[in-house]
């Protein structure tokens, strides 16, 4: 049932998390604080409308003054009408000639306009009373591409051909229905950060193990490859053969030396490596594939549908690691789920919401997208946070019910700036 | 001489020029403002360091709190010593744990970064009472190289490399320095913003061709290709057939669009095509570049060397218009230059800066890199607020004397927020 709803005003919040014993390091951060860049969007009902940007640490208050800047576009409008032709108001936030010049499409202004996306499907959703999951799979093909803006993807995906890639799934919609009964199947990322130790690493696979993953993060990246080895075979052996492994470079090689380590890598039979060298550098992915037979995985620091689109079309990219609080966010996260299915690339997002909205979007992916249930990365750092966290049993996601993409805190966060473990 | 200087605190200044009567307009911006993002460096001495970043607006507030935050990294710090191994203290900054996840080396945090590097290589010219053009010209291979970041480079320019080619430009050298005597080429942009009138443009290219200019710019990208084959024609008419004539699409195309209207722009024999699609799109540069025998320029919206790395790989870029008030300063500005050079790819910078520092860097890129003297863009709207404005006669830049890189402002310009024209 639709509901009419007025956004009054916008605001943004800025939450810092600090992180305990080595959680959340890797090779480019050694104490990171996981921080949101939240919008809030107040209404003339109960409902508020709350988004998510990722940040680490300090930068964060940047990402909210740009917030505080967005939001204009978007006050004063009424929900339903504004997501019926959501793809123009987009395209208007994402050219804002006051903050195109700090892009175009990237870094700060980018951060904050996924905040503000976020912020709006999160509230249509609830003014339908439905999970995001839900609204998203209901939307007819039209509605939903009406909800993205395909400036410069018209010599790849243009609209009508979106239109008739979703249409074409429509055939084994039925069966895949069966994942929000059985679960959509996670990894454990927090099993090997970079600063853990290797007592810790083997500590945590055995509990994660037990907890019924089957699928295993480490964190490499040293300046001596010689650790990552020595940790990867850790895990290899603790984990045992039939364990999904996965390696985590966090961009912190120059190609030769990505192209050595990955060399010696393989040896443990990784499922893939993850941002092996600069997340800019297509061509460096693309002659690390063709000289190292190991699947690539990125996409948590790839900008928009720009750099998603030459990432893709290079063919470097095995897994696609869109994250919709890094990208312009729902919005331009389907529509680069949309070109990765037409290019058969599977999509693992990066979870810089903790799984909150990704847990909702996977779901939309394989049902409404037919895209392989892969696997959706699991983090539990911040659990203690949301109104309604993630759950996770035996190693999958439990399908959330609760209106919207749950990116609500509790109501103690929202009282304090810095929060600890 | 070098004379000891200490850094004793950096601020931001936000400083908006508003222009008027269509001056600065361009198929995405129709009302312009121009904004700096100015770092100051105090001194123990009577000298000020005074860096530049280019922004249209609003957003410019978002990178001066970057810089207030970035300058910490140079504080307390003696500008010799420092600039003796600049690469470290750049790559420190530029990955900034509470900053980095906001690009990286991208948007907000590295405009900022480039507004703090270029005070420090201002200070450094002045603390030894040298143009940066001479200060740069007179640095040994290595003294350079250290004042640059060669990570993610290892593969296609590693540092040794850069020494060697540095030292291999050193024969024609001598004969080069005639450029100081003879003056830069420049090339007049301001003939055909956008909402200029043909009327305008007009009388522009005739005043223009008076002052000694024989290369002009027309900006396209217009809704409307006919608009733009109309004004490309008009140009060429008035300008005469000797003249160069560069056309300026400022992004506006889709690769289609770009395709079909490149084709018909071609008649009036262009120089380059500038920004004909999104400038993160590598892939449509290419396409175009193969379809469409046009030279294409780009590069005022190229965030950093590894997209530059890139760009440059992929064979479709015949102009390198790197920005130092858009890459991270002269630094970064300085490596991008001798990969260009390796490849053969000429620079003709986008002069965010109107100008006032790239005039000292293109005469170093000739004198020592070799690069060729093909031309320098030239926007006179804000020379009644620098302290030391460039000066074009006939058509040519005069080699500027004063001490550092000609970014200071005269004292006026300090004490309000906003001018006007």
């Amino acid at each position: 049932m639709k509901k009419s709803i007025l956004i009054q005003s916008g605001q943004s919040r800025d939450i810092h998390f600090a992180l305990e014993n080595g959680a959340g390091s890797d090779a480019v951060h050694s104490t990171p604080v996981y921080a949101y860049a939240v919008c809030s969007l107040q209404t003339d009902s109960q409902l508020e409308g709350v988004g998510l940007a990722l940040t680490l640490g300090a930068g964060n208050k940047l990402v909210c003054d740009a917030i505080d800047y967005l939001v204009q576009h978007i006050e004063g409008k009424e929900i339903n009408e504004l997501m019926a032709d959501f793809g123009t108001t987009y395209k208007k936030m994402a050219d804002d000639p006051n903050l195109r010049w700090l892009g175009p499409h990237k870094g700060v202004v980018h951060l904050a306009l996924a905040s503000v996306v976020n912020a709006c499907f999160d509230l249509w959703a609830k003014s339908r009373c439905q999970p995001l999951w839900q609204l998203l799979i209901e939307l007819s093909p039209e509605e939903l591409v009406n909800t993205m803006d395909f400036s410069y993807f018209e010599d790849i995906l243009p609209r009508e051909e979106a239109i008739t890639l979703i249409k074409s799934q429509a055939a084994g919609r039925e069966s895949r229905l069966g994942i929000l009964k059985d679960g959509y199947p996670g990894y454990d990322t927090s099993i090997g950060w970079f600063n853990y130790t290797d007592e810790q690493v083997t500590r945590n696979i055995k509990k994660s193990i037990d907890q019924g993953f089957t699928a295993l993060k480490l964190k490499v990246g040293s300046r001596n490859a010689t650790r990552d080895i020595r940790r990867a075979e850790l895990v290899r052996k603790a984990a045992g053969p039939d364990a999904t492994i996965m390696l985590d470079a966090n961009q912190q090689w120059n190609l030769p030396k990505a192209m050595a380590t990955c060399r010696q890598l393989l040896a443990i039979d990784p499922f893939w490596i993850e941002e092996p060298t600069h997340p800019d550098d297509i061509q460096a992915h693309v002659s690390l594939a063709k000289e190292v037979s190991i699947p690539i995985a990125l996409g948590e620091h790839v900008p928009n549908k720009i750099m998603f689109k030459n990432f893709i079309q290079s063919g470097c990219m095995s897994y696609n690691q869109v994250d919709a609080v890094r990208v312009g966010g729902v919005s331009e996260f389907l529509l680069i789920s949309l070109l990765s299915r037409k290019y058969n690339v599977p999509i693992v997002p990066h979870v810089g919401d903790m799984g909150q909205i990704h847990q909702h979007l996977v779901l939309f992916n394989h049902i409404s997208l037919g895209h392989p249930a892969i696997l959706l990365e699991h983090i539990p750092h911040l659990k203690d946070y949301f109104k309604f966290p993630a759950q996770v049993m035996d190693g999958k996601y439990i399908t959330p019910g609760e209106p919207g993409l749950s990116a609500d805190f509790k109501e103690f966060v929202l009282e304090k700036k810095v929060l600890s473990q």
